[in-house]
């Protein structure tokens, strides 16, 4: 059913919830017949290794959208060999509706069960599957006997209509369910069954480092504050947090701190989350995906009925949508790769040029909340990067969108400052004491040579990179 | 009233609805008592010379939000006099109501009436002023009887609650009404009532150019594709359109289209809207501020009654809202300063350092839009400015961001393409044949010497700005 130029849409959303049977077999049918074979890959976000990795490795993969993560798809994305749409992952499925992907051939959707009226049961993500469905001529289904059938009844399905028949997202608390615990499919559709076993390739996380639990403290001071003078309440706002060791941290320090009542309107769930539920601070999170650690997958299973009460999963157009975020007045965090000293965020490129993952849904909860945090460590590879440059080399975050930025130095608040005073903020408070003067200087010669309202030095905005590719240092 | 140091929110968006009386009498105070004053201007958005170009000429403001034109303010701001924050439009409201901005300590506020039970009528442009009365400690209500009494009735005033309290807003059609006709004040606030006769500042637009006029038909090819191709219908999506001479020169060219039953969903209404509501080809236009030439405003007044049926303003909280623009599936349409080849724009500073005006409400819309359209001239300055650079001086909008780049040389439809090929049909459709072999080579050089997924050549990146401030050409 897989040809060479098709369109393939799968389920999954971060290692959770991707079809691993069908990618594994097309490679294998591949190794077999010596065919030659390049297919575009539809997914919600990233996937795990027996999909992303494995056809990246073979070189089956044409395009790729809208978000991936794997080191084989990095590299032939790099090398110039896939091409990659870097999406807000909110856009995605409404690109899929509006026809701008053109037709899907197939799509491959991992579930926990079908009903007895012959609709999906999602597993570990929801993901853009209920409108790859949809859309999809034809649909193979893999059932994955991994996942608990408790599974049913945690997902809230719901596709909106195009324009001009849309209508408001009755989302008014984080729990609310606007939609049914399955996605519909007619069975006609359905072109195959696949029963597998394969568990997600969920990952342990890095150990958090002292500098992640001064991130975390720093911005929990400033949460702290912001209570104190009446601009949040005890319970914040929904939070959103992104994925990773940092973020991870960040939620961890919530444990220790004296707010209660929270809630999330996130995209992924992972460990931290469990722990925030069972120590009763968080009361509900909503999500697009559960990605925790092998270790929390085993806690989560074991106790699903219980954690099913306090979580829901939404298809990430729902999770990652500005309508909802706007009006719940998400605190969204998320992390950046560099910041500048005027506040705009990268959080995509390796020295301009090399992308790491994606933008994700960081655009979509960043420019729609109703405080837009980026957290970073002020230096990386053992001091020879400054996370705080000049320049961004790549803008994923304008300035326009960033309201704090935190680092284990502390805190720079942005709110109504002019570029100049942000820079001034920025580079007291968040950058590493061995780049603070070397940014002050670049500062300086800014303001001497350049002027204007964002005193940029054009020809050293660049030259930390250029000087780090140079000599391995910036 | 108005002391040092005061933050002073004002009515007023674009040279339309902004208090005239109350800053000339100041200037003339400062003058008489040769006193020492600044003050923070908050507005909706660019106000008239009465208001940010007097008080920036006397060198009365200290700091302004969140937007301007004004040619004496813009030299304070890029040198270093005035602290301005440039802000998303729809996001200066929530700063008031959230408290980020502080307390208001008093507000000015142009109405065309006060109603019998004291409420205020506002003039041709709603911006915050909902909001600054709702917050502001003290009013002063400037009544200005050049604005017709037939006013009342055009606006919709609503101001959403804050969370965790808001619910959706129900506009489901860019003509429903949700709110009141009239800004709700207690009457206790009222510190003054000042009678004035001043009209609107508003201009001239610059005549249209052919160039113009190309990028109009390039754009309505592409419109007419869409229809055909089954990914829009005749009357297209609700249209946002922003400001200026090409934006002018866009609408005037859909006169002569064959699209029918238009509506727009926009935030300023010009002299083009007029003419697409006289000719019947746009049956609504929901706006912000209405602000047509000054010929226009005599067509507009001596048929208000009629147009009043086919217009209405809002708040720039609701013609800005993510929520009701994503809900719609608006096509917004924006002016850029430059773009890059990966399809970065920049809206806002010349030669990176520089601001001209603002992002405005272009990031409210191109960011929640269902199709997300940029239009620049391919050259500038006679040619010696490219304003497709290889990459952007400033970024307003990212690359996640833009779907569509139309200059008068052709068209890029960006939807579903890898920065590589992006950077292709940039160059090949839409830069000038005197820039183009330039840019070719700049990317065989990215691609050569930097490769990745985004082949930038940092040493190069920026340097055409360079050669244009050293040798007054790129």
């Amino acid at each position: 059913m897989i040809q060479d130029g098709m369109k393939v849409a799968t389920s999954g959303f971060t290692p959770s919830g991707y079809p691993k049977a069908v990618p594994m077999a097309l490679v294998e049918r591949v190794r077999r017949t010596g065919e030659s074979l390049k297919i575009d890959i539809f997914t919600g976000a990233s996937t795990g290794d027996e999909l992303d990795e494995l056809l990246a490795v073979h070189g089956l993969i044409a395009r790729r959208f809208p978000y991936q993560t794997s080191n084989a798809l990095r590299k032939g994305i790099n090398a110039g060999e896939v091409m990659y749409a870097d999406m807000h992952l909110s856009h995605a499925p409404q690109f899929v509706d509006y026809g701008f992907w053109g037709e899907i051939d197939l799509a491959v959707i991992e579930a926990a069960a079908i009903t007895e009226e012959g609709h999906l049961v999602p597993t570990t993500s929801v993901g853009i599957s209920p409108t790859f469905v949809k859309h999809a001529r034809k649909v193979i289904v893999e059932i994955n006997l991994s996942q608990p059938l408790e599974m049913e009844g945690i997902h809230d399905i719901f596709i909106p209509e195009n324009p001009p028949m849309r209508r408001p997202i009755q989302i008014l608390r984080v729990f609310d369910r606007i939609g049914r615990p399955y996605i519909e499919i007619a069975p006609e559709k359905i072109a195959g069954i696949v029963i597998t076993d394969i568990p997600d390739g969920v990952k342990d996380f890095a150990p958090v480092k002292e500098t992640h639990r001064r991130i975390a403290r720093n911005l929990i001071d400033f949460f702290e504050k912001e209570v104190s003078q009446g601009r949040m309440g005890k319970s914040l706002g929904p939070l959103q947090s992104g994925v990773g060791s940092v973020a991870n941290a960040v939620l961890s320090g919530l444990l220790d701190s004296d707010f209660e009542n929270l809630v999330m309107y996130t995209e992924v769930i992972q460990d931290a989350v469990l722990d925030l539920i069972d120590s009763g601070k968080v009361t509900f999170a909503s999500g697009c995906s559960l990605t925790p650690s092998p270790k929390g997958v085993k806690r989560l299973y074991r106790d699903f009925s219980r954690y099913k009460e306090k979580i829901l999963l939404r298809p990430q157009e729902i999770s990652n949508h500005p309508e909802v975020i706007r009006r719940l007045g998400v605190i969204s965090m998320n992390t950046a790769i560099e910041v500048d000293i005027f506040g705009n965020v990268n959080s995509t490129h390796q020295m301009g040029s090399h992308i790491m993952n994606g933008i994700g849904g960081s655009g979509d909860f960043t420019r729609n909340s109703a405080l837009s945090i980026f957290t970073t460590e002020s230096i990386a590879k053992s001091g020879n990067i400054s996370c705080v440059v000049p320049m961004v080399s790549h803008c994923d975050h304008t300035e326009h969108d960033v309201d704090i930025i935190v680092t284990e130095q502390g805190l720079a608040d942005l709110r109504g400052l002019a570029p100049v005073e942000r820079a001034r903020r920025i580079i007291e408070n968040c950058a590493h004491p061995d780049y603070r003067q070397k940014l002050w200087d670049y500062l300086d010669k800014g303001l001497k040579e350049g002027g204007g309202h964002t005193p940029i030095h054009l020809e050293q905005a660049l030259s930390w990179h250029q000087r780090f590719i140079r000599e391995g240092h910036m």
